[in-house]
């Protein structure tokens, strides 16, 4: 028996299930154990769900006397009978029959009642999936995936497993880390007979598989060798790159406006405990925030027309010196969605400038069909582009931006044989998470994070 | 409207959707397009489904000209009369009253009508899903990785990303990839301020996790630098890793069981088309067999009942020289579940010294409660074990080991903090595929492969 079924039929109501399972077993670690002398109550957490079991003991206990000093942490296998308390503050307690002692906890713990601090828990990153915050985190984590993989496969989207070693030094998403099994730079000589680096995008590659399946999608980790410690950048992180073919920017917004609410929807139904702690302990606006996004229509608005809203502010942005071809940053993007729109806003038609070479060139010469999904309380949470098809017109912007096309050929002739319009966007699944906790720092939110110079376990 | 749509539509043989939608649109690629100078059939294929659909065209079509001649590969928009054909080949076809082309493809398009060396397929990794066989495979690849996740996500599981970048240097399951940013060996000074290297298990880092919510796993990247040219091994694969607490391996043997039961019952349920056409062209016996080890109870044996079992064989391996403590080669391994024991087989039980330092040593002192699944037609697919939770044996094994421990401190220390008995396993997810399809070549079944000199797109 785990404590997530004890809980599920205690809520649902089911008195015949309850009749039947008088005696549980339950196994699980101890949260806190208090004893009076005569009466002691063990807080249990299984795993199974974010709440407790109330365990309470007595001297009858043919070990009382070791029961009472078991510490926080410690593993045990419990016997007792099951009483509901629909006056207590839990719905039921476990009148404990037996208790063995599965594994004791060493007294130099570091997970006492106290609460800690986030910078100290990422020093004991093996042991904090077991300290509340952490326990919510990484359970939304799984539950998040879920949504993920489900809202593709319901819609028959294939899931690409793209490389994570690359040989294309030029996926133009940042600085790379080197994969290689020698000493030296004589990469000619290393595993793969040339330089190898670690991936910062799938999109290249699934490109190539959505000209076979139509819709598609990539999820897995992707690496960023930047040196820069900020709460929003991890050298490694999950992405989620889908590509659609036959579809152009308006398609790929609706795809991305579908997602979202799709997410927002799954993890408030599948992990209600966890949202209602991060609500009331992370942000208090949470909850609201995302019910608010998920129930708006998400607006559009070009680059061109937010440039113009940016002028007419009277705000002062640290960056106020507004002007068209700049790249904006998080103050002015929280000020379109938060001031002027009051909702998510899609920005499209960016300059081609500040965006990447695969963006489909507008009519206008000077734009590409790119969309940024800025959201309140965050800003840029998803960003896409219609991909440009046409041969020609790739190969004279990868010339005029200097990029060597030799390693990319395969990628380009995607364009000769029977390319078709098509578009894509990506969405950093730890942001996704950080924006519907309200976690700050994006080291709270990876299982084992890594940033410069800091490579613990 | 999609191609798959149509076939459900068809099969499901619901007429009334069928009346209310006599014109169709279709997009998607041509696989073949001929044409008697009248009469012109192009078999289309949209991406969503394994079957294609038929379009026949006539001189009515006003670019008629032109459509005859638009080649195997190209893009089409089409809008059509849809026609049930219950005499026909296909169950459908579509008499089509407007094309549009999409995109061209160009004459030097390398999947022209004849069949193709995988060899060869794999040189032109960016357009083989287009072609049947790995059309097939990437498509049962996406469903493969979905009956995994409901597998365990329906059990309460949480999916854990554990890191792709590790500093344990010492996880002990082969060579690995050095990541850097530095062109030497100065690795103080590198990126993360210590040598980086690229994961090869997780399990060490989700042990932690099963250690706070029971039950859990990862299904991930995982890498080898190992410069062996076998069609058995890649340099990056998919692995799944499963961790269960309160567990022990017969627990652990039953895991893997309904697993492996799961995905195959998937598989057969949501891929039918795919899976039938590896029956008719790569292996014969592929659905035979699956179904056969999804109907049969998974027998146990010791290694030492093994031993026992090919001493007595009146079989010429080719390492003959059978004796406790060897290493089972596969041939050992295809003959005691071929042969001895006609169906899937565990065998338990192995000498320690053939095992990795972190499974738990049984009473004899001589072996360690691990299992490896064997099956008829592969050998060994899955491998696991019951963990060592008593920190004084593991410090002792490691020690004997020759293993440094300070890297590894903080997964002992898991003992000492409310340890208890655990148990998992690891399931090569490109093997799986391999074992369903009868592909042979682990190259095939990977979108894009790494291995050794061999690092293209």
């Amino acid at each position: 028996m785990t404590i997530r079924e004890l809980y599920e039929i205690v809520l649902s109501g089911s008195h015949v299930e309850l009749d039947s399972m008088e005696y549980v077993q339950l196994q699980g670690w101890i949260r806190t154990n208090r004893c009076s002398g005569k009466l002691g109550f063990i807080e249990l957490n299984d795993g199974t769900y974010f709440r407790n079991a109330q365990l309470v003991y007595t001297q009858d206990l043919k070990n009382f006397k070791e029961v009472e000093k078991y510490p926080t942490g410690a593993a045990l296998t419990v016997t007792g009978k099951f009483v509901l308390t629909p006056e207590g503050k839990q719905p039921f307690e476990i009148q404990v029959t037996e208790v063995i002692l599965e594994g004791d906890c060493d007294r130099d713990y570091p997970l006492q009642k106290k609460r800690h601090s986030f910078e100290y828990m990422r020093e004991i990153a093996h042991l904090r999936p077991r300290a509340n915050t952490f326990y919510a985190v990484f359970r939304l984590r799984s539950v998040l995936s879920m949504a993920i993989h489900e809202f593709f496969q319901n819609q028959g989207f294939v899931y690409v497993h793209t490389p994570v070693i690359t040989g294309n030094d030029a996926e133009g998403a940042g600085e790379t880390f080197t994969v290689t099994t020698r000493e030296d730079t004589n990469y000619e000589e290393d595993f793969f007979g040339k330089h190898a680096s670690l991936t910062v995008s799938g999109q290249l590659h699934v490109e190539a598989f959505a000209m076979a399946f139509r819709d598609v999608y990539t999820f897995g980790p992707t690496f960023r060798a930047e040196n820069s410690n900020t709460t929003r950048h991890a050298s490694e992180f999950w992405m989620i790159e889908p590509e659609i073919a036959f579809a152009d920017l308006d398609d790929d917004m609706n795809l991305i406006e579908d997602m979202i609410k799709y997410c927002i929807q799954y993890v408030l139904d599948n992990a209600p405990e966890e949202m209602k702690f991060f609500e009331k302990m992370i942000d208090k606006e949470c909850i609201d925030r995302i019910t608010k996004v998920m129930n708006s229509e998400f607006k559009r608005m070009t680059y061109t027309e937010a440039i113009e809203e940016l002028k007419k502010a009277d705000v002062k942005f640290e960056n106020n010196k507004i002007e068209w071809g700049m790249d904006l940053q998080s103050e002015h993007e929280r000020y379109l969605c938060e001031k002027v729109v009051n909702g998510p806003v899609f920005l499209i038609d960016y300059p081609k400038d500040i965006k990447a070479f695969y963006m489909r060139m507008n009519e206008d010469g000077k734009t590409v069909a790119a969309c940024d999904l800025l959201v309140p309380g965050v800003g840029e949470l998803v960003g896409g582009s219609q991909r440009e098809e046409r041969y020609d017109v790739l190969a004279e912007r990868m010339k005029e931006m200097g990029m060597e096309s030799d390693s990319l050929q395969w990628y380009m002739d995607l364009r000769r044989f029977g390319g078709c319009k098509h578009a894509g966007f990506g969405l950093g699944f730890d942001r996704m998470l950080m924006y519907l906790t309200g976690i700050s720092n994006i080291r709270d939110v990876e299982p084992f994070p890594r940033t410069p110079r800091n490579l613990l376990y």
